[in-house]
């Protein structure tokens, strides 16, 4: 049988924060599944910051067409399969985009393991703390900053899966962590994750003396989501040998100019490293950290939030929330295929 | 006996590019030799741009004091020793300061290996080549850099000690190694020394079109010299996982407010790294370094070239000419103690 298929194409480049308007929602038919292939009921859509820098047409990455389908991670359930490897009813993961029906060969289709995907640990969490995001916090931290027992961790956005999974990682591996976000309700949110400190972005005229106040002999390593000045006042702030990993910068991606930072020079004062993560590098290790990450949660000792908004047409909104800090946790839209 | 000692001491806070009136030449005897005890006659001082960021108020490294002898290598020779680790007519070198003689307990003046200052290696190897620059260039491209035989080298300020001697260390290692330098003399200098690719930083207004046009598929490593918009330029040039190793921000010593760099993002879409050179870290490994760098030397691998301002008077102008970018090689004034 044909599927009817909605989707979001991208209209327009946005200038500055993204619009409903440079997004638009089209309808079509799917073809019939052919051997081989799969057809797959998408049941909930991510939407990402770092997703912004690839509608921009001034990119290093390679960009998104006008009239393609905007990209991001999804999970849902297989309808119908004529592919071996895939039986109906079946969760599975993938960039499956901005739609509600994906057929596919299964290329870039995951399986979710019922084994590590069961009872606090809901299929959602592929496109959350088991995917990207919870990846990208376990590998910046982990490989990129190496912590060593006793160290300072600060990590901006902390309210936002990547920050509230690195923090939480953090303590579990025995580091004094510093988180920041903006607003009462992120922080009482943040400080419940069990972060030592907690900063108030909203309440906080000068993040640089915030943190020297938190951490008066300077901190070891920094976990970037922001981006700008924010990194320059966590680098007056580092200590000899910091590291600081940079996984997002929300700031940025909306800027028609970049803003960077100025303190370049505390690199040779300081002995500073500064790396960018992508964590598509670490493939090979995905499964022993999604073990460990599903582990901790079992025991009490990652927790995570979600933030579902319901109804496909809801995506341009909730993407475009994204940049004036609406979310605590992951934030998904849950989509129904018709 | 009693030895007359002339020194320059910091006598106001330069304000941007620092000033003859800035320092202050004055004369005392030294007090006679004590037990454990050595005089030294300096011969050579070095001057250095990296010095500058220590005569600033604002700064995170502990500064020079108003009245403090102006710091900077040397290379001398005792005159007198009352310690048994030295004998009159050594050469020795160590942090002496903008002086033409130094009391000492010995302690930080390291003895000359005759064996490895020979032939074309003179005594001013010792702060100049074999030195911390020679030292920077060397740590920062192999530990720091990672290079890779094919890979592509970057190097900023490609005249001066630091850059030229990478260039050529690069090119020992088999690398592709592109320089950028002020001005035709200089640039003619480079090329002399091996690089691929030389760019005249006064005959390009776009230097992040003209490292396009050096390497088109990118660079592997990038050592700065620099600072500021030049390692933007470098940023965009970068292949993924690029290392940026920052040795030295000549750019940025002078300025009021630091200018930085504006392209971070590219950190996450290219995964470069950036991390800052303190050579002392690498202490325990400079004989190992120095003996290697000294057999390139002999081998006519390696090549350096000094430019020698004669008169301790001098030293405020030939320190002041380096902002103005007039040295090729390594800039050193000698003096010659009463």
């Amino acid at each position: 049988m044909s599927y009817t298929r909605r989707r979001f194409v991208l209209a327009a480049r946005p200038q500055g924060v993204p619009q409903p308007a440079d997004f638009r929602l089209e309808e079509d038919q799917l073809p019939d599944l052919q051997d081989g292939e799969i057809l797959i009921d998408n049941a909930f859509v991510s939407v990402d910051p770092g997703m912004r820098s690839r509608l921009s047409a001034a990119s290093y990455a390679p960009v998104l067409g006008l009239g393609e389908t905007v990209e991001s991670a999804g999970v849902g359930r297989v309808r119908e399969s004529r592919n071996p490897k895939f039986s109906p009813g079946q969760w599975v993961s993938g960039g499956f985009g901005w739609t509600d029906r994906v057929l596919s060969t299964g290329k870039g289709v995951l399986r979710l393991d019922p084994a590590l995907y069961d009872g606090p640990v809901k299929p959602t969490a592929a496109i959350g703390i088991l995917g990207i995001p919870g990846l990208t916090a376990y590998f910046g931290l982990i490989d990129l900053g190496s912590p060593k027992e006793g160290e300072i961790l600060y990590v901006s956005s902390a309210a936002g899966t990547v920050g509230a999974t690195a923090g939480q990682i953090g303590k579990i591996l025995g580091l004094t962590v510093i988180g920041s976000a903006g607003g009462a309700e992120k922080c009482a949110y943040v400080k419940s994750l069990g972060f030592d400190h907690v900063i108030d972005r909203h309440q906080t005229p000068d993040l640089t003396a915030a943190l020297r106040a938190a951490a008066p002999r300077g901190m070891d390593i920094y976990l970037d989501n922001v981006g700008g000045p924010a990194v320059d006042s966590a680098i007056a702030n580092m200590r000899p040998k910091g590291r600081i990993v940079i996984s997002g910068q929300i700031s940025e991606y909306n800027r028609p100019e970049p803003v960077g930072i100025r303190n370049t020079l505390a690199f040779i004062t300081h002995r500073l490293r500064m790396e960018g993560l992508v964590v598509f590098d670490y493939g090979a290790q995905f499964g022993e950290a999604q073990a460990k990450m599903a582990g901790w949660i079992r025991d009490g000792r990652l927790s995570f939030r979600e933030d579902i908004v319901t109804g496909i047409e809801n995506l341009p909104g909730a993407f475009a929330g994204l940049f004036s800090g609406d979310a605590i946790g992951r934030k998904l839209v849950a989509v129904s295929p018709a």
